[in-house]
């Protein structure tokens, strides 16, 4: 299966993926990116977009632009994650882009 | 307003908590608890709960374990955090212990 | 090669811990303490010890830990840590604890 | 007085810093760069240069970076922080770039 079948399956088939209302909007080898139209229901009681909406966002993408890179036969787990919340999140959409920093072995095709 | 009540306003009126199903089971000076009640549309495409969700939970009761110690007219705001996910999250219910390890000036009453 | 030899000899033979002063104190199985005499080099400008010499403290402590449970032909590395500096250090002396929360197969022996 | 001259000061006046052997080589308002001369007492037991080399060398150009930013009365102090270690670290020179993401109010002069 092409890399970016793949990936497309892993925001396809990921019920909290697809009920959070999280998009593939495009991918290429080690990258990946994400949209978000923001509704009532990612809001904390401030009226911001909870955290817990941007690191799935984050984690999720992340993990998509891995699967760039890993063959068919393998899969992308996620085992750690540090956020930085560096301002409220605001606004109709957001959009997350996640980037490789390092590939053991690169295998995207 | 009592802590408690600062707390479970934190959990009852977050849309994003409530539309997750996080609810608030206990807290006391320092430290808070909560418990989810997994459903299908908490998983990722592997079949285990989605990091995002977890992420979600330890930062809004580490929120509301903060919340116990801030005063009527402050508020509780996250700035980053990091996770571990140690093993993968099954079963029927996944519960969440946060507790403060600091806090500069304790004014919970 | 038991494994308090191999955790003295993670000590014994890393030429930045001896330079530092850093000191292995006692150990078992998922457990070790180190601890340092502060010293006028270890410090920061403004007199406190320098957030690098305890993240060195824990990062090493930390590889000593896991060096309890892995097997005599097997190494410890650290892919990534975090640190938080909840407050500043300050006296004579500085201890380190480190535990193991999680190994995938027990191997101390 | 200037912020180079700050920056300058946190590097010459800070022992661990001077006794590890780093040096500034390079700062702008928002940046800052350091470089290490790798000698025998920075490696661990493996010859690879010591995470906490690393760390400490992140650290104070990271705190050098914001150090351009902040007024003559004002101090910057490290919080926490998370390190990646992606490859081992190798070689006869150690260089390290650090860039200020988010300042709240900008104030270098």
């Amino acid at each position: 299966m092409h890399y970016r079948d793949q990936v497309r399956a892993i925001f396809d088939k990921a019920p909290f993926i697809t009920d959070l209302g999280l998009v593939l909007s495009d991918l290429g080898p080690g990258w990946c990116e994400s949209v978000l139209t923001v509704a009532p229901k990612h809001l904390q009681q401030d009226g911001f977009v909870h955290a817990g909406v941007q690191a799935t966002m984050a984690d999720h993408t992340a993990g998509g632009a891995a699967g760039t890179l890993v063959g068919s036969n393998e899969m992308v787990l996620t085992a750690e994650f540090k956020i930085n919340l560096l301002r409220p999140a605001l606004g109709d959409r957001l959009r997350c882009r996640a980037t490789v920093t390092l590939a053991p072995v690169e295998k995207g095709k």
